[in-house]
């Protein structure tokens, strides 16, 4: 596994990517990693590494800039409230995310996929709603509200959500308004629900149950392997 | 694998398991499948024989008795009326298959999960909720509603339900009685919900859309692929 740290653009913006390529494969599907609200970090290293060990190129992109980074354990909301607002101008710049990763000299760029952690989640779902030829998207403890901005796209990517049953962000209305969604544009989209779980639940620093927000070892685990087994499954279906 | 069918009691009652062992193990953990409302019949087998080819004891009971059998394409009212109206005899019939199962000679009686399509799957979450020393048990379609009878019992089982989002006998308000009842007894919970299947999404001769009701290729593969992985979870932890 080789890992580095490459640089793209959207327009004048520069960004800064984080690149895992597996071992001894020559040509492979790349998974796209879209942050959490503090910026491109740790725990999206941790993924793109994880990815390169299942043979994926794993490509951990960035919404807010290169050197804009927020507070692991603190409040970023002055980083996402203008991409929350934005949802147009959040698209532009997950797809130059997207294409950066199809750019990439060893991916197969017929074969990409997206994950992401809370605000991520969204990202990718965004992406997913905006017709992105994409193999597959997953999101792990994202919200769901629709961007409305094209609200009857045809979703040809297949869909994952990871969600804590516990996680204030996204309360049950939140998951039928996306269950409505979902069928009203035909997706083929499944939502794996940890029962104990709240918000963060991927995240070893999140440690604030009185705010919903709490790190758990089921739940991490569990998503990470129905994550990988989605990913086994949309790459092979893409390329039959 | 060696396929058998076996007989045993409840009470007076005959009843008659279908049993598959998986090759080369001398001791194997037991997964009861539990039948949907037609009785025990070919989908049952199916998964006993997948069962042991993972390496376990497959057991499909019987509720309704031996050589009661429905029809499966038809109504079969009459044969699940009188134990959906009456849990408690449920609970005992079920619990004469658990025994059953944990009595057979190549069985670790230490580790037995249960699993059940439609009608077994309100089965098998009866028997989590009663408290059975179960590793696991997983509900494929079934109805999730409580039966009243211990509603404080703590449940040591760990819950898995495939569900499809189109299922009619399944709707959100169950769902969401079912989380808060879960939550309340404070159970290790997980839903995969899929999100264009109906009821009886395993079901090769489902094909009663208008009624709610079809086989979903995806839906069916992915909830096995899901149960296998939850089994292994399972037994791993029971015998750590």
């Amino acid at each position: 596994m080789t890992f580095e740290l490459m640089t793209y653009r959207d327009g004048e913006q520069l960004l800064e990517a984080a690149v895992a390529f597996p071992q001894n494969v020559s040509i492979a599907p790349a998974v796209l990693v879209v942050h959490q609200w503090g910026g491109r970090g740790e725990g999206e290293h941790r993924a793109v590494e994880r990815l390169a060990q299942l043979g994926y190129v794993g490509v951990a992109i960035d919404v807010y800039g290169k050197g804009v980074q927020g507070n692991a354990t603190g409040d970023n909301t002055h980083l996402i409230a203008p991409w929350a607002a934005d949802r147009a101008s959040l698209l532009r710049r997950l797809n130059a995310g997207v294409q950066f990763a199809r750019s990439l000299e060893r991916v197969n760029s017929a074969s990409v996929a997206a994950i992401g952690y809370c605000f991520g989640g969204l990202c990718v779902l965004d992406l997913a709603r905006s017709g992105a030829d994409l193999s597959g998207v997953v999101s792990l403890h994202g919200t769901l509200d629709d961007n409305g901005l094209e609200p009857d796209r045809r979703i040809s990517a297949k869909l994952l959500v990871e969600h804590g049953w516990l996680d204030p962000l996204t309360p049950p209305e939140m998951i039928f308004a996306f269950a409505e969604e979902m069928r009203r544009r035909n997706a083929d989209w499944q939502l794996h629900v940890h029962g104990q779980a709240m918000h963060a639940f991927t995240e070893p620093h999140a440690k604030a149950p009185e705010y919903g927000m709490a790190y758990d070892a089921n739940a991490d685990r569990r998503s990470w392997e129905a994550t990988a087994s989605f990913l086994t499954e949309v790459f092979a279906r893409k390329t039959q």
